[in-house]
């Protein structure tokens, strides 16, 4: 069942009316349980809740009024009653599931609204992308609303993304039933000094009535910062200590605490409340991104409640904050986020407001999970050739492709190299003598290659380079078309054989991950949807990411979340050094550099 | 100056990123305050504000930086800065002024943003005269959002009202740059039995993104509050106790809690915070009707927030149901509200935050009051012909239309009587035999008649009746065209010829309220405009109606609130016994009843 035409307030408000009035019977009771209240911020035992149309009609302690023989009844047995939990800004991509395999993963968790940010398929396919997730979004028994991304590419002239998204693309999706508002406004840099396109994105969404996403990625809380509140951001989710969440809340905007299966910015920040004191009612939590593991292993929404209750926030605050705070945000508190009339009928029945386990999920009054199994069908959007054929290298890539010639009669070349740092994003700029054979300059030691290969434009790109710190041995490579943000493929490998059998493997499948070795295929997770997501369920996809894992680590590979240094290799807007289709780019001043030190 | 062209956020957007980066100068800089934020709820010693294009470009411990040589120097002392006040409902014809001398009256009393539901005007002048009072609304130098009026006539059936609202009206007004929602829901028996009119308009509203106005004047929070919580209205100031004020918020719906010139709400709902401790953020501070003598004497929104503060309230709290709380119930959070950038600079210096001294007022930018006066021009709407001839009897009237004809031969007559009820706005259903004489039944003792002259439609209808307790002697006739809600004149005298006298007189200045005594006019206030409001400064209009008081006084009547008790007579909805131009209204069942007793 479609569920894109889920009927409005208004819609029905006579049936709501009748029901409330006990004219009519309601569809669904749910009866004797703890009216977990987000408005009041109270608990109030004793409550029934009668559902009508997928929304609520009434709470009052007795619905026996409106309630009929054919009347579902769900016994909530004196549990908490708790509002189904949003998710203030996530990336569906970074599951590398679609909507529908991501939605069927996380309502068992009680996740019944996601605002989500498609940033990644937009540099990819552009505004046709981010409007095929849009619609498989709308299809879902949940709610998923999509904020239109903003930044593509994020880093203008460091790289070549897929397609762009213009201030006209975000004027045009702001007409769009399901767009909620501008996805996080990465380039802080370009707000800060008005950039025209930023300021004309910012406008057609402010102009439209939607929320404009923040992502401020700096410890500068100076005019920096103050520029950048000027230019309009709602929110913000990219704080890490306290003194961010603070400011943010004080200049206005709302801050979001994220823990995702890489993000720890909770903890951090909850002070501001659990010991400054500052009223709540700006702080939102979120995953931001969450690995497909984390979702099949430790939750969703309900692990970063948790994780807030256990940080020293008290439960109905870690539920407002994850409920009626994220709707109020974004202009939907009468729509969702608290269990009152006329809001869809998202319901978590829960025994237990701390450890918070998800015995029952009602998503728009249908029962959608139990007991961690989720009970509904997460319609598959048709997602046509265009967007599961997006690998196009041009020609079979072969070894020579990644040679990396020296200068002539160099016995040893100094390289730039791209040194990944244990556990941070920021890679560090190298410079590393290597070795020179047959005319080639080689790895050593913990150096290998690393590729970018264009495949957007089928130009048979191939930009070849070394990285340090994955500690790879033997002949091996692995190729990954995740390559945040423009999603190139990235293959790095110690071994250029390896090296093309797995970038030739990824445009076989249509994208994903591949690690080859002495020639065997280790691992390989297909994503056929545009190189970042596969339409399989979130246990499939996890089990081979594990698998993925095991064989990086087969192959000497020890680092924490190696597979995401891989993929975060060509960001051009972290610092210090990155890859992209362009060449190597130094982070830290915004321009390309050479690959080889020229020789003294 | 006309204010109806103030830019939008992002229309100065560059300007503000380029002030709060230091590159350009402020227009203005208030220096050296306590910031008072009500995001956070926090006082923030040594900020100070930068402004520019009447918007707030940031707030910053030292804007020396933002400061050039022709950026005005506002030196706050160490005062604390609070955010311009915020009403969150009221009705601008209760001062009998028009929205600029309104405004002029409360700006030096920090009210920088008002809700106004023109519900009066709607039922003489229709849609249009809607339209007059919105234009008039945005010319203003501070911000008066209009919500269109729901109800007109208030009580159809039951009275005949110069114009009437549909569904239609109120989509078109959605579409208005001011209109920020619809007024007060009064027909809430017409919502709980889910009457479509009704519905059609608050689904008109909520198509257009738009916050529905409540009103549920009933003490039953049964199955019939369910019902009207149902049908959509998103706040109510009709709740007059704590359990009124609980169950609103628990419900989903804001609860606004007024002190109007005659209303008293806070006190009794304000332990919901105080005592209860619930989450304050879904409460509002309002004032619903105030007089003008009470803006002359007493003040507006600050009288509303020092009483709050009086009433135990913690003072942030206060200003936070005076503004941010305010602002986001209308989806305004981040336009004005808060002291934060890209609001709109609306900013009161006061030297303390519990006696709330109103010392200096900006309104965009613009220091628009000074220690009590106003700073600021105000303009006028040119109020057409059809606005200030509103008064249409059909023919000069004589005392034998106020003439009770007996039944033949009968020498008394047992009448229904309005009997007034002191500090109630309900009446008494009386029956009193009262003197036949020369075929006429006479007002005897404390019964004089009542008139309800017809004057939108210039039919010469008069309904003629009696009224109790107003202790009106000699021979005397008040007159007023100010008669809710369909505003048609209620003449109450003691004399038939100086009824006349009066309801002339009204039709000849174009509206207001008269009375003579003896063939002598004691005092007349005039209102031009739809014979409801003036356009005269408050304080001229404030002291016309302090003599119209003191001519009650002089003619025998000791009511409290005298003049309100005349003018609510027509008031069809409000039990028991009124009058319309239909006739004598029996309220407890809504059906209109004889004057005359048949004879036993």
């Amino acid at each position: 069942m479609d569920h894109t035409a889920f009927p409005t307030w208004p819609d029905v408000a006579a049936r709501l009316i009748a029901v409330a009035a006990g004219r009519e019977p309601a569809d669904c009771v749910i009866r004797g349980g703890v009216w977990v209240n987000v408005h009041s911020r109270e608990c109030l035992p004793g409550h029934d809740i009668a559902i009508a149309e997928g929304r609520i009609a009434c709470v009052v302690p007795d619905a026996s009024y409106c309630t009929g023989p054919d009347t579902e009844i769900i016994e909530a047995n004196g549990r908490y009653m708790i509002p189904g939990l949003c998710d203030g800004h996530m990336h569906i991509e970074s599951g590398m599931l679609t909507p529908a395999e991501f939605a069927r993963a996380v309502i068992p968790h009680g996740t019944t609204t996601m605002f989500t940010d498609p940033h990644e398929i937009a540099n990819v396919l552009g505004l046709n992308g981010v409007r095929m997730m849009h619609d498989e979004a709308l299809m879902q028994p949940i709610n998923i609303f999509t904020q239109m991304p903003s930044c593509a590419p994020s880093a203008p002239g460091l790289e070549t993304t897929g397609y762009e998204i213009s201030p006209e693309d975000v004027a045009e999706a702001m007409q769009w039933p399901g767009i909620i508002g501008l996805g996080e406004m990465m380039n802080f840099p370009g707000v800060a000094n008005a950039d025209p396109k930023m300021l004309a994105e910012i406008a057609a969404t402010q102009g439209a009535g939607k929320t404009v996403g923040g992502h401020y990625a700096s410890p500068d809380l100076g005019p920096n910062f103050a520029a950048y509140v000027a230019g309009g951001p709602a929110d913000d989710h990219e704080g890490t200590c306290e003194a961010d969440a603070i400011m943010r809340v004080r200049q206005g905007m709302r801050s979001m605490m994220r823990l995702g299966s890489a993000w720890y910015d909770v903890e951090s920040q909850i002070t501001a409340i659990t010991e400054k004191g500052m009223d709540p009612r700006n702080f939102i939590l979120c995953t931001d991104d969450c690995h497909s593991g984390t979702l099949v292993n430790d939750g969703h929404m309900n692990r970063v409640v948790r994780h807030a209750i256990d940080c020293g926030c008290d439960p109905l605050i870690a539920l407002q904050m994850a409920t009626i705070n994220t709707a109020t945000h974004f202009g939907l508190e009468r729509e969702l986020g608290s269990l009152t009339p006329g809001r869809r009928a998202d319901v978590i029945l829960t025994s237990d407001l701390k450890t918070l386990p998800i015995e029952l999920v009602i998503a728009r009054g249908q029962i959608v999970a139990k007991d961690g199994e989720c009970l509904v069908d997460c319609p598959h959007y048709v997602w046509p050739d265009s967007a599961r054929g997006t690998v196009h290298l041009g020609h079979d890539l072969s070894e020579t492709d990644f040679e990396i010639k020296a200068p002539d009669g160099a016995n040893s070349a100094r390289a730039n190299v791209i040194g990944v740092v244990e556990n941070q994003a920021p890679t560090k700029a190298l410079q590393i003598d290597l070795p020179v054979r047959d005319g080639l300059v080689e790895g050593e030691g913990d150096t290998c290659q690393i590729a970018l290969v264009e495949r957007h434009r089928a130009t048979g790109g191939v930009v070849n380079a070394f990285v340090s710190g994955f500690g790879y041995t033997g002949p091996m490579a692995m190729a990954s078309t995740v390559a945040h943000d423009s999603h190139h493929m990235i293959v790095v490998g110690t071994d250029r054989t390896q090296m093309a059998l797995a970038a030739n493997r990824l445009a076989e499948v249509g994208g994903g991950i591949t690690l080859y070795r002495d020639g065997e295929e280790l691992a390989l997770v297909e994503l056929p949807i545009a190189g970042l997501m596969s339409d399989s369920p979130a246990s499939e996809v996890a089990a081979k990411a594990e698998q993925m894992m095991e064989a990086m680590r087969a192959c000497g590979c020890k680092l924490n979340n190696a597979y995401m240094q891989h993929s975060l290799l060509a960001l051009v807007v972290i610092p210090e050094l990155r890859i992209s289709d362009l060449g190597l780019i130094d982070v830290r001043e915004f321009k390309k550099i050479p690959l080889l030190e020229p020789q003294t």
